[in-house]
């Protein structure tokens, strides 16, 4: 029986459809905003124009790349402080957002957040930032949008396998939150919510991407999943993905697709717990596993990383990154020779394998 | 397909067995105090004289009453500024946290609450004051305790009468959350896991009130709970309580455990949503209200507001009080006819009843 130590974090979150424009205007004059720096990249400028017609916009910010390049974090900055902004309010996906978050690390200035993703970065106070290859994260509530405002229509141009990958990307945040080192009751029940709200609609999307009810859906489990990774920390999947998304610059979202089914093969059978949530979120009596990956099926995400542009070449150094990241509270004990097994099928696009928990290995 | 908004809090929460006088000492170093205003009943000086061993208190309040009455408030005000405190830490039931709430509202002093009972105050930023047998409250953030110290064996010494009725108190916050005015799907989503806590582990502390393993999930329940209620507000339950004890002074969590079941036996059938969760929460297939009346058979607690000292001459004025504070959000209208016969059920203690939905009155 452990001491378990859970942090919450003050936001506040605003869910609408077609909503966006009179939100946000509400928003930034409850927060008392009058020099509103707009954070959007340039494919998003028109929306976050359109988005913000009613707000007193002093200049927008449009260089956003992957991962914020230390470079991009020092333009923000400046922009902010040339135009005296008080208020950052980004448009845009996990790495448009990330960019607010990065302002605001160093400003102290407020971030008002409308996401066009399933990212989640939006709901968490962990900022990333990227230097000499190498990525720094960290966690500071500063960074933490104080007010979120999603809008479901905002993702109806959202191609279905963007949809899908980022779909996906939010229900690895709850998955791993049940193994991760900070996991705890309540994170595990806001992930089983999230599970439950992702499983349901995604396959919806698939079907039809103009459904809003299943857009909007996976907004409360995207937003779900992201306070259960706040809560609990990075697990064994998340470790995988940043170290390989890190090393290699793959495509963040399909990434985390690929590589979700093979850990969750890896651990369940030494994670009864998380077994059990996952059975109840996808009301999969006793085969969880099977359940996730009949899930797989009905979407159709990428399968390998391979085609995410990964070199076989690579997988014994992907393998050497990777083991020096496992957390050591992973419910199994990862070799090496796993890890590399597990990275070889990722690779080809094997179908994920539930691997036995041998009987001399215990879960911890 | 309304627009939802959800407030979330800043709390940190350690919940550990036998640890408080560590991990209080520990966060009240985190939190940088160093003159600490103690705020326990007398019955209770024992206890947090204990478990403050290592913390540098300057004094102890112990005046601490029931509904927070406005002179015990100006008191305890008083002793903060006195004695120069700049940490407020509570260590007892709902009372003791509102003393606690009452002088943080003015003075802006941090609260460290360490709950003795399954009130829930500590986890929602909620405070009460009584003036004149009138009780007001409002929502200040300032209030919410900075960090809770739960340690379950701390409520070994509850009796098993105060455990079952203080436990259907936090139950009550999950139940009413589902349908307050401020309803949404994650306060939801936390009530469900609240809901499967508090109804696996209350029969076994009944069976055993050593049960150290269900204490503690009693007290993962009550934090999911209080969070539940204060992203969702309060439903019409908590409003029939509010009336009923303010004007009548019956005992609170008792007060909860005898209303509960009659007003959910009122909402359900109105309530789809309502009854989707407490059947997922109670595994109770396609019977959630029979599965809630077969958990207080177990539970045995006090049945009637008769024996809570309420008189049968009073139930006409009673619902006249109750019936102008009726959330206009309720899933159901509810007439006097109704709310009156809902409270003569209660005061008999009779068999709490599912009131159909006539086919003329359609859910809101």
């Amino acid at each position: 029986m452990t001491r378990v130590v859970y942090e919450s974090w003050g936001q506040r979150v605003v869910f609408g459809s077609g909503t966006a424009r009179d939100d946000v205007a509400a928003e930034v004059a409850g927060l008392g905003a009058s020099r509103v720096l707009v954070i959007a990249a340039e494919g998003e400028r028109a929306l976050a124009e359109d988005i913000c017609k009613d707000v007193p916009v002093v200049a927008t910010f449009g260089a956003v790349r992957p991962h914020v390049p230390a470079e991009v974090a020092r333009a923000v900055r400046a922009a902010a402080h040339e135009h005296a902004a008080d208020l950052l309010l980004s448009v845009g996906g996990g790495s448009t957002t990330g960019t607010a978050k990065a302002a605001a690390l160093t400003t102290g200035l407020p971030v008002l957040a409308v996401p066009t993703t399933y990212a989640g970065s939006e709901a968490t106070p962990v900022w990333g930032l990227t230097e000499d290859g190498h990525k720094r994260t960290g966690v500071d509530p500063k960074v933490l949008p104080r007010v979120v405002v999603y809008d479901a229509t905002l993702m109806l141009s959202l191609p279905t396998r963007l949809s899908v990958t980022s779909g996906l990307n939010a229900l690895a945040h709850c998955v791993d939150a049940w193994w991760a080192p900070r996991h705890n009751p309540i994170s595990s029940a806001l992930a089983v919510e999230g599970v439950r709200s992702l499983a349901s609609a995604l396959p919806r999307i698939v079907a039809d991407g103009q459904d809003i009810t299943a857009r909007r859906e996976i907004l409360f489990g995207t937003y779900l999943g992201a306070v259960a990774f706040a809560g609990a920390g990075s697990g064994l999947h998340h470790k995988v993905c940043h170290v390989l998304g890190g090393a290699y610059d793959l495509e963040h979202a399909a990434l985390h697709s690929v590589v979700l089914p093979h850990v969750v093969g890896l651990n369940l059978a030494a994670a009864p717990g998380a077994a059990r949530y996952l059975g109840a979120a996808l009301d999969a009596g006793a085969d969880p596993f099977g359940a996730l990956l009949g899930l797989y099926s009905r979407l159709e995400p990428p399968r390998s990383l391979g085609e995410l542009g990964l070199a076989e070449a690579e997988l014994d150094r992907a393998c050497d990154l990777v083991m020096a990241q496992v957390p050591d509270t992973n419910p199994r004990r990862v070799t090496r020779d796993k890890m590399r097994e597990l990275l070889g099928r990722a690779h080809r696009g094997d179908t994920p394998v539930a691997v036995p928990l041998p009987t001399e290995e215990h879960p911890r």
